[in-house]
């Protein structure tokens, strides 16, 4: 009998007393303790955007709060630019086609961050401010890419255009700040650095969003954000809201709250590094450049490992679960999640298994002691 | 935010599907609903113990059961040896004099097993068979010590003595043939190998002992044997059974079937062996010889470690909790619990933990590294 180690970028790992949380009879969802509880939630996921803004709670999937937001957001024919560097920054665009939104995608190479000059260039061009929208990705899942994000909206200078932000892998476990950084929508789902399982989906909004908003003429009806804040100001839902997991953020929140923001985006770092110093001690590529790596997800190029099937002897061998690539980086990297319920010891298992599987001797231990090295020595040692 | 690593020996970690057998709502315990379940877990147990005998199942302490033992199989003054080799066994004889038996202990050191010639030497001196009983502790949870009960009860060839074993931190762990070794009882916990919550405590009585019961004058009750399977055989307890643990030990039940006794013995032997390699690599002293080191309780001698507080670096750093020393060994070695719900992944970590608090930067990775040898290549390597 093996324990399960999930280590892909979400669903992440949930907390024993998350999943206990869940496990409370059903109640009365118009009722006045399910009201308080909302308001409650509601409040207290701000913090976590880092936001004074309105944030709603969908019963979702991370890729419907994107939906949402470019439905609330946009109107057909609205000139949008996309970056797109990985499958999620793409689908984002996809969306925004799919409504009839004019997307202009500047393509950056899989695996690269996008670079404020050429948003600053693009943006520098658009003199008319016929751009109504820029969509960012914040942490790229599909290749371990962190956006800048700050960097990107600094970019925009004072250009009119909306900032929507896809914060779904990144929010919770590395730092963004909503309001100081002016993101006029940042979108996150449950299943990740919130330590929740899916069904989840978050949006803030910011009052220049509020008043796009009012402008928006793509057809809505679930996603509608002004029908969602009037049920919210009397700590209500439109529609019927997923009670279990409303449960279950009072108590990630309470969790997320005891050991601090700042902790835990420093946890999120530090494992980072001390997981690719140990994939690199053995040897093996990481497909990210370490300027723009991500606290979250880490993405190995296994090019040269093509005989072993690595993800197949993590699971038989460790019951570790690793996730692949996605569409052209299929069969081409291996991701490694680590966001959310994740410690010092989990980025040991998943070395000492990459260790174990790699069919070298003379790589036992070393990983683990470069990330060894890392924890107990941190950057002074490197 | 870190995982807890709960490694001392019992109580052990319970898997998940276990715990949520617990989250079931009460029920009428002298209902059919539940008779049939007391029926299916009282044969299910047999198993475990490699038995045809009864198993008697009481909500108890470990303890509990050993006092059980003693009360239906003695009277006052009967004569009982013991072979005292750590805190457990002492107690064993402890309980017994404080119903009046007359114990005759000899001792071993703590930290070796107990030979079986000084078993045969004993029972060769007593001619007219004064002895009733032996006492026999399978694992020394305090010292991490595993006696070999066979060649312990061969030893006794055909003396009439009952053989009593405490199989506590053993049972589910360890080979134990109860019946195929000769075993009158046997008994444990449910909070060790079994992979359950304390509270349940178990007794298997073979026909030889339930003989010997009928003579017993000890003064009982709670514990009363002949009551206790009068009720069984009606799937019924005499007093009120601890239903959600019945519930917890239908589904453990399921989980050791699953993986096979015989897997569940080699994994024990592996992971325990893996471990050793790593302390010793690590230039630890253990404190017991290879040649009877238990598979489920390790003992490392931290004489010389004095200045480190090593139980509580290991706490404090990476929430991995160990136990200490008892009684004569208290702030001598420190007793890393391996037993139950327990996979290579965990030796990897507390050895990973080791190698971080022990100050000394040379040792990252080394333990981590015989370990990960010794669970590829296993005998081959040594």
């Amino acid at each position: 009998m093996k324990k399960h180690h999930l280590r892909i970028p979400g669903p992440t790992e949930v907390p024993e007393k998350v999943l206990s949380a869940m496990h409370t009879s059903m109640l009365n969802h118009r009722g006045e303790e399910f009201i308080q509880l909302f308001k409650e939630v509601s409040e207290g996921i701000k913090e976590v955007f880092q936001t004074k803004n309105d944030v709603l709670i969908f019963p979702s999937a991370g890729t419907g709060v994107m939906e949402a937001a470019i439905v609330n957001l946009f109107s057909p024919k609205d000139r949008i630019v996309s970056f797109p560097n990985g499958v999620f920054s793409e689908r984002f665009a996809q969306i925004a086609e799919s409504f009839g939104a004019i997307v202009e995608r500047i393509p950056v190479e899989w695996g690269q961050a996008v670079s404020p000059e050429i948003v600053r260039e693009r943006l520098a061009k658009d003199k008319k401010h016929e751009i109504k929208g820029i969509l960012f990705t914040h942490n790229e899942t599909s290749t371990g890419v962190l956006n800048d994000v700050k960097a990107l909206r600094d970019a925009m200078e004072d250009h009119p255009a909306v900032t929507v932000v896809d914060a779904i892998s990144s929010l919770g476990a590395v730092d963004l700040k909503t309001d100081e950084w002016n993101l006029d929508i940042v979108v996150t789902g449950s299943q990740k650095a919130l330590m929740l399982p899916p069904g989840l989906g978050f949006v803030s909004i910011s009052p220049k969003a509020w008043a796009r908003i009012e402008q928006s003429r793509m057809p809505k009806y679930y996603w509608d954000f002004k029908a969602a804040k009037k049920s919210l100001e009397k700590g209500q839902t439109p529609y019927t809201p997923a009670v279990s997991l409303v449960f279950a953020l009072k108590q990630s929140l309470e969790l997320i709250k005891k050991e601090g923001l700042t902790n835990i985006f420093q946890r999120h770092i530090t494992i980072s590094r001390a997981l690719r110093a140990g994939i690199k001690a053995l040897g093996m590529k990481l497909f990210v450049d370490e300027r723009w790596a991500s606290p979250t997800v880490t993405s190995i190029d296994i090019m040269g490992y093509e005989a072993l099937n690595l993800s197949k002897l993590l699971k038989n061998k460790f019951n570790i679960t690793v996730a692949g690539g996605q569409e052209k980086l299929k069969n081409k990297i291996l991701r490694i999640g680590h966001l959310g319920y994740v410690d010092e010891m989990d980025i040991i298992c998943i070395l000492a298994g990459l260790e174990m599987v790699l069919e070298d001797p003379n790589l036992y231990g070393k990983g683990v002691k470069e990330a060894e090295l890392y924890f107990e020595r941190g950057e002074k040692s490197r």
